[in-house]
């Protein structure tokens, strides 16, 4: 059996401009960066289609930690909707260095689903990460100097919320002390360090649907507060003018192709478990206008980044999903109904039915915004014939088609039921039906997300949260949409209560005001935003032949 | 009269793929990012001429803060070379962001003398200096991962040399504690960051012959002791690979063009007073094997950056320069001569005399390497016709050619005559003489470098210096060359003693082994490898408008 890195390094790349004119795009409206990936320039969005074609959403249940293919089942269904004779395109997310250098390798889909070239998506890509690291950064150490050069603004050491950040997981950088050495080298304060794709930065890239608009979302970054306790944005530094140059080329969407050449727009990539879980604006928005059914994907389950997908970004991308697919996979139904990771190859009839209440719940859960759903299953080698049959079944009973699909060992031919099915789903009438309104209260949103996505009973605050929520009532922000950031293993926020946990309860630790995103994000459980590594990291594997050929990226 | 960026911006630029071109480069030989800036690939090194052309060391007389315009008359002189009918190339360092954020704003030559496209050279460019700070910070995460793993190498928290990096200016980030928090956030203990551009990795991506090279360098590098107190290198962690993955595309130079399509590799930017201040090898050798004339550059004066070209960088090269251009300018030799900052625009004969003693040392230090030297007087419009001829005639006294340029004001046209003085040196017969061998001890070498370098005296050595010089011998790597951090104002380690002090002592604080770069760093003064931002910064008037054009970068 091949390897994701072998299978890609032995397919047949298109010339990145062949990919490009396949969605009407000419050389002048694309810069390439080497001949395999390109990004989209103003040209190109000067002349680009405003007619948009139909969006499909894919979405999962809750995951083992190996996952279940995601990405995996995206590319498959973007590569089968095109055997279809339908022009589809893809918009998906960059992968962090973190996990790449941690656990996971790579996060380019897998087997004969990819997107290529897998080397440089995972590693350092067009360097949009990098540069959103940098403008981070570059904010922090404006903040530090304007305190040491006499701190004008009054801005209060102990109140500062913006944090530094890195692209690594780096669990040392979580809580430090920075200023120490004396009077010459800053004013002593803790700090600590986010992992890139956590930063504000990195959701209002993916939020901002102009230059215009990046550049006033930057200058609504809350910063923290001045000793009058009262706040203070990036727009008192005026620095908002070098972070939008920071930013500049990093704002276009990225272009790649799937092995079968499916145009796929790559480009921003927050975490969906800390942060809004889905690429940016621009890409899709670029996907839809060039193609006819546009399938992107949000991070972890529909409990993460697909609610945060419906409530939070289809509103800003004034475009909400004709369908949504919910992948899942035998293995995780029963890691979900109690079977330990090590035991998920042998049939288990009775663990499955048991972890098939966490499908359940996702169905209910996704129906309720009122857009067809299709059950994606996603086949592993060891899955059984009665075990798929079961889950299909099963899926029948709650009124939803469910398709098994081969896309990792065929590629798009594996997915070409599960194209079929979407294209019908495409057609079925439906009207979105939020799940909240702005008007709702702060409280009255996270009650529904808690109720009506995770199938709990209630939340509470801590004192800590408490203090922070009157303070956002205070400053007015409480008309913001709330961005959850919670464990992807469990709709709870305790990441061992597996399948669909009962009666439970939410305990939101903090409220951190993301202006400039336009969110509030409350902090549940013990999630982290700045991950750490394993004992053997991925990072030890990986080495560079004396050809240059790049080894152990999965 | 027009800003550096207005030029710039209203230039035309040849596509990169003509540029590559007047080098004989195809296009299968290169990878473009944008249409204006390329990376070479292995596939033009296997059919590379392995002829090499002239090259021609451009260096500096101690500058003013604002700089005397070294760029812009290596960027004049190599379009003036065109002019005269020669396959000139240019070879460059890149700019880091913490300069172009805090003071400079830019630092790709200025007026009529620039290196394009200016805004993307210094931002973000293709991401090389990104990319060194990503595998600096992972092999920080992967040395504080492994203690916080078990710990099995020993590793002593007190003694870790490696720090964490970020390419800005952050004095809050000098001195850190890191891994606060309880015994799931790592282990605390002291840390620092410095700027990338003193990172080890950047030395070594500058020194590396082949990728072979840069990763049997990488594993070289020591991070720090164990509890017995035995060296712990890069190779223990057994993460050279890893960072080999992330350094492989930041390996191969950049091609971008001057304003005349002279052909420009600009790769690598060690800082010159904290680090050997010089363009990558891998740059300086596709550009002498691509041209019959190649113009390189190296930091800050001939003290700093001129002395590690010909003591470090040639050797591994394995080309010393036929030419050594030192720019000056009567501002700074004014300057030099005790001038203030604002009346540096006066007519100042005696200040001018005073000054050149400063001229004098480098023109002796130089000629010491048994290299023709001609002198360059970059013109400012102020400059007035006697003190040009005073210093023609000073140089003349010394024996030394000097030819005013005005490149700036009118680029290439501007440096003809000193094109033809150049071609002149490179025709004299010479044999290069090094200020000294492997052999000597670290002492000699410094000594080597103090009296003939600086024109001082002698060195002391701080205790600590003293217990870190007597660790090095015991391990066996006084074979090393020396890399001399100092300031860039004087040639003592003072920086208000200004011209051409005599009977100074030069006080080494502490020396470090970059055993990966092969050279040991010697601290003197108070230089520091994270500077610090300014009261108001470049930053400040930064902007980018509605349609996409940067604004306030000089």
């Amino acid at each position: 059996m091949k390897s994701d890195i072998e299978i890609s390094q032995a397919a047949t790349l298109w010339p990145i401009t062949k990919v490009a004119k396949e969605v009407g795009l000419t050389e002048g409206q694309i810069e390439c960066y080497g001949h395999y990936k390109a990004k989209i320039n103003d040209k190109a969005w000067e002349n680009m289609p405003t007619k948009e074609g139909k969006l499909i959403l894919v979405t999962a249940t809750n995951p083992t930690p190996s996952g279940e293919g995601k990405s995996t089942v995206s590319i498959g269904l973007a590569d089968a909707l095109r055997l279809e004779g339908e022009n589809a395109t893809l918009a998906l997310r960059e992968p962090s260095l973190g996990p790449v250098m941690g656990i996971k390798g790579g996060a380019t889909g897998g087997g004969y689903s990819q997107v290529v070239p897998m080397e440089d998506i995972n590693l350092h890509f067009t360097g949009d990460i990098h540069a959103i690291t940098t403008a981070n950064n570059a904010l922090a150490a404006l903040i530090d100097n304007h305190i040491q050069q006499g701190n004008e603004l009054g801005i209060d050491v102990r109140k500062i919320l913006w944090k530094r950040c890195v692209d690594l997981n780096d669990r040392a950088l979580r809580h430090v002390v920075v200023g120490l050495g004396g009077p010459m080298q800053g004013v002593p304060r803790e700090d600590g360090f986010d992992i890139t794709v956590a930063s504000e930065i990195m959701a209002i890239l993916c939020l901002a649907t102009s230059l215009s608009d990046l550049k006033e979302r930057l200058s609504n970054i809350l910063i923290g507060y001045n000793y009058n306790n009262e706040p203070v944005y990036v727009r008192d530094l005026k620095v908002e003018g070098a972070l939008t140059v920071l930013l500049k080329d990093a704002f276009q969407p990225n272009l790649v192709q799937t092995l079968a050449h499916t145009p796929t727009f790559i480009h921003g990539g927050p975490f969906a478990n800390i942060a809004h879980g889905c690429n940016s604006i621009m890409a899709t928005k670029a996907a839809l206008r060039l193609g006819d059914y546009t399938v992107t994907e949000a991070g972890f389950g529909a409990d993460l980044g697909g609610e945060k997908f419906l409530d939070i970004v289809s509103e800003r991308l004034d475009h909400r999903p004709e369908a949504i697919v919910l992948v899942s996979t035998i293995r995780s139904l029963k890691y979900n109904g109690g079977v330990a990771k090590e035991d998920l190859t042998k049939e288990n009839l009775e663990a499955l039915e048991k972890g098939s209440a966490n499908l359940a719940q996702h169905i209910q859960s996704l129906t309720r915004y009122q857009v067809p759903v299709v059950v994606a299953l996603n086949r592993f080698v060891t899955d059984t014939e009665a075990e798929i049959a079961w889950v299909k079944d099963f899926c029948a009973r709650l009124g939803v088609v469910a398709v098994d699909t081969e896309v990792w060992a065929k590629g798009g031919e594996g997915g070409r039921e599960l194209a079929k099915a979407v294209i019908a789903a495409c057609e079925e009438k439906h009207e979105f039906s939020p799940l909240y309104t702005e008007a709702d209260s702060l409280e009255e949103k996270i009650r529904q997300i808690v109720i009506h996505t995770y199938g709990g009973k209630d939340f509470v605050l801590t004192t800590e949260a408490q203090k922070q929520l009157a303070e956002i009532k205070a400053h007015g922000w409480d008309h913001l949409p709330i961005c959850m950031a919670k464990t992807q293993y469990s709709l709870s926020d305790q990441p061992e209560k597996l399948g669909a946990p009962k009666d439970f309860t939410i305990t939101i630790r903090s409220f951190i005001p993301k202006l400039g995103a336009g969110f509030i994000v409350a902090l549940t459980g013990t999630v982290l935003t700045m991950p750490g590594l394993p004992k053997k990291p991925a990072a030890l594997n990986m080495d560079v032949d004396e050809n240059g050929k790049i080894k152990g990226l999965f």
